[in-house]
């Protein structure tokens, strides 16, 4: 379903091409300061125009439509509204027989019997996750002082970002990445025991957001080749202070104090600019389709703040539940 | 906490030295066959008393309260309990004041104030896993004729996998390990768009087995220095076949009929028989911790059957889902 | 929160005086007919203007902003906006400090500490049941051929309705009143047994709608004082068709084919032209308050669509589920 | 479903004639004192046995499963068994095939296809409120100093309660009741706009309870009969108390610290010593049922201490969100 949380409960609806996308958030505490303005950073940069983001240009101008009264938040439900203004759908009809590769556009299509939005991926779209970094902004807020960072490890291979990005471009390819999320001054105690762990609901969160292929918790997947002796942190004062941190911050589900750590893998964008094999759906026959519209090179790129977002939401989510049952 | 699923609904409950652990299945369709000894397979392959795992021996017979009716089940809750007999809790008693790095005693100890029953880790003991495979017996069927396969790739480094068992037997120390999890036959349309992806919720109840540091789905991490033109599975035919499959069959978080494929990272066991720093709560200083009790060497050798439990979960869960919508 | 449904879920959101109110459903089926005239009829007949409600008018013009493609649903998320025009917001300034009986002014006030939107009640309007109705719209195209009425029964103790009318009117007082539902055409199954049975959805529901005192199934109150022998219906044939209806359509929570049938009880409006006691905040002590603004004489005329499309919902909600887990 | 509560959560589970019924409470605070005889007074008022009673007796003893330790809870998972003794199944062998008027016996076997547990009414069994009472027993823990009581109004119309089961006796007829509740001591906040006020999940989970006909919140609907100049409470300070309760302690859908008071209607117990006519399953033609088995006469004599759990459930789980969201 389109929603995720138990207390700060977001949900996002829209499609990338029709009149706008959106998100309603409930559970938001009354009496915090938000307007318009203070959703510009973020959505900056999450925005495209740098080197290896897609042409497309969106305002991204967030309408809040009802949950503040005289620029305060009012207890009730929050809801934001971006339209859409730069849509050129016509760059889509043609999808509707002949699925691109990589995308949703099969699976929709089966999903939903025909009737799926096909211009632009229509739900299925990463213009989606402007829902999530708007509500991230409102959870960032919420968790204050907690700090959040993420950054790029690596793209196509490359630890130099310029490098990767001009070795790409041109070629109609397209690449992937690496991006590291960190969160620091978290208290002990968030995330619930087995299902609602922390790193059950950061999963949950992070691979809705379309191009995530793998996510990994501290000492992620070198933990299968480490000894227990050396992965075991050890714990250096009351405080909960460990010596290392290949927890990624968090034992037994639950935060440590220690700081929030995970990677996530990025996909290359599925949109390439290279002809593709892929099947005709009225002939049956599997034929060469050639791709236009206007896209990212990395959508990778545009990941930290989306991360970051995640991160601060399901945090929100926590932080509320732990204050009401244990914290 | 501790429930999972929308439809085919999932609590578990029980400590690890408690008078037993047990689960209750809400959503479980009625006329499905299911007695005691349905599920003797799985629950076998997850026991202990193979080279590399704990001596404790349990002898985990399913005692089912509720929801059978003449061997069939009946629409109503499915309750299983599973008592504890093996149980020798006096070798925790010093937990309770010395954490042991790597486990939750730090943390749920903080989050529940102290009255966190310390017990072999109470309810955040890996017996807890138990429950999750007697309802993985219950979703394979209900999603037959799904087939989903679990298979060791490594363990502590190593492809031999005895080796790796006879390079760590005797040192104290413990090895982690990397298992794939495949399942064929899934129709195309599963998982939701947005929050509830199919990964979304693999990745959630994945994250609940203690242990587990990091999944990857398809291609994976590797995906992340992969070209778009390489990594895009070319579509075959209208059932939905793919070329490769580095969607490890999910688009869009929707399955698209290949084979669900996805690998996790399992760290080292946490309880290791070399001494160990951490923190005495009592004195708040530092000091060495010699961990008695039994344990696995290597907590990766019963996960393939854990992992495929929370494969059927899901796929019971969104295979309802399905047919209630869209499917 | 504000929230309804698992399957067929519905969420609102806005204020009294803000921009818009709205709503997002999600879990409707793809394929279904859509357009901003279906809901002109069910609007209509909430809409005011009639002798006994209030002179604001509103337009109430639908505007689809999600979910629908080429007039057909698709799926995705459907979101609905309301514009709000009709606006004179300075009738409530002086509520901040003197709460109106009868209404949640005081007890928003303490929940949302100060921060809610006071403006024509905010959040707690009984305009939010505009986005009830719409959303019943929807519902009813799903659950047809099922068929829904209600009927004002009684109002201001009177079953001749514009007797009533004419003996409120000019006095400045407000009446109650009471309707009745009924619902045919619905397949034996629906609800659920124990926490979702058919009345508790539909209790739930129908206590969202402001000014409902009381809720009553079949032979209802009425039961208290009846005898088992005359209260059991006798089942007649296999289609489960019985002799009397006291059970109103509904057996150990779930429907029993026969028609389902319950009244409510709609307190007289809140909002009245008298003078009232009640408190002043800024100065603690209690004194008269007289309302302005526009206002139902009696709300309850307004009632019968608003719990045609609580019915509905429920009953999309509950049809999923039936068809997911065992009808 | 088989759960109910979004922080305070409830699941039940077990059939009249099975092994046990039982029930699972994820979100218990650590700390509090709780032990087995904690649940004998309130168990031992739902106990059968007065004049009007079933002879059906059990021990009711509470075995906590999980979530205690030392006498304490843990904040893990609450498991409760009551184990069944006293069952006489063969009582039951002919309700197959001739549905009992006024039970589920109909509806559960369309809706579970045959296979539902027909022993006692299976999981449709008033025993299953033995679960309710003994998690309101946790819940009034956790909600002290709330003050919840409830009284019997009437039963078969007469307030002089031994009078009208001295009349009753003997008839092999059922009769009914009318039971108020109420509770003290509730803070100013608990509920929640829209469709999760107070009374919402009052009447939520008031209507899961067997036997439950209707519910109205003060005046009721004597308040479809009131002018809103004498329905309206003045409100006399700065606490909310006012001077009439007409709101039963409710605005808006939020507690406004005055008592909590609702009213419910039992209706006549279904199952009857008396000659019924019913449809026979196997010819398809209606016949005579003459039920067997032990019975209440005033299934209401029994009612208020589940109608008391039910309230402190609820109070429990919104004090929980309250304290989460905005109190």
């Amino acid at each position: 379903m389109n929603s995720f949380g138990r207390i700060f409960r977001l949900s996002v609806f829209g499609e990338s091409h029709g009149s706008a996308i959106g998100l309603v958030i409930d559970g938001v505490p009354p009496g915090i300061s938000l307007s318009a303005s203070d959703f510009e950073h973020d959505l900056s940069r999450r925005r495209s125009g740098a080197q290896g983001t897609t042409p497309r240009k969106e305002a991204d101008l967030p309408k809040i439509i009802s949950g503040i009264y005289k620029e305060k938040t009012t207890g009730a439900p929050l809801t934001i509204l971006f339209e859409n203004s730069d849509v050129r759908s016509s760059d889509y009809a043609s999808l509707l027989t002949t699925p691109r590769p990589g995308h949703a556009d099969f699976t929709a299509g089966k999903k939903f019997k025909g009737y799926a939005d096909p211009r632009g991926g229509g739900h299925f779209s990463g213009r989606m996750t402007l829902a999530l970094v708007a509500a991230g902004v409102v959870a960032k807020k919420i968790i204050a002082p907690v700090n959040i960072t993420s950054e790029i490890l690596e793209i196509g291979g490359e630890t130099d970002i310029q490098k990767a990005l001009d070795a790409i471009a041109g070629t109609g390819d397209s690449i992937g990445g690496i991006i590291q999320c960190t969160a620091s001054g978290i208290p002990v105690g968030l995330g619930e025991p087995f299902f609602d762990s922390a790193e059950s609901l950061i999963s949950h969160l992070v691979f809705s957001i379309p191009a995530i292929k793998g996510i990994e918790f501290g000492s992620g997947f070198n933990a299968a080749r480490m000894k227990g002796g050396e992965h075991n942190d050890p714990i250096l004062d009351a405080s909960g202070k460990t010596l290392t941190n290949n927890a990624g911050g968090i034992n037994g589900g639950i935060s440590n104090g220690n700081e929030l750590l995970f990677r996530v893998a990025v996909k290359p964008t599925s949109s390439i600019g290279l002809p593709q094999e892929t099947l005709d759906l009225k002939s049956g026959k599997t034929g060469t389709l050639q791709i236009q519209g206007r896209h990212d090179t990395c959508i990778a790129l545009r990941m930290p703040v989306i991360l970051e977002a995640a991160t601060a939401i399901v945090l929100a989510d926590l932080g509320f539940l732990a204050g009401s049952s244990s914290l």
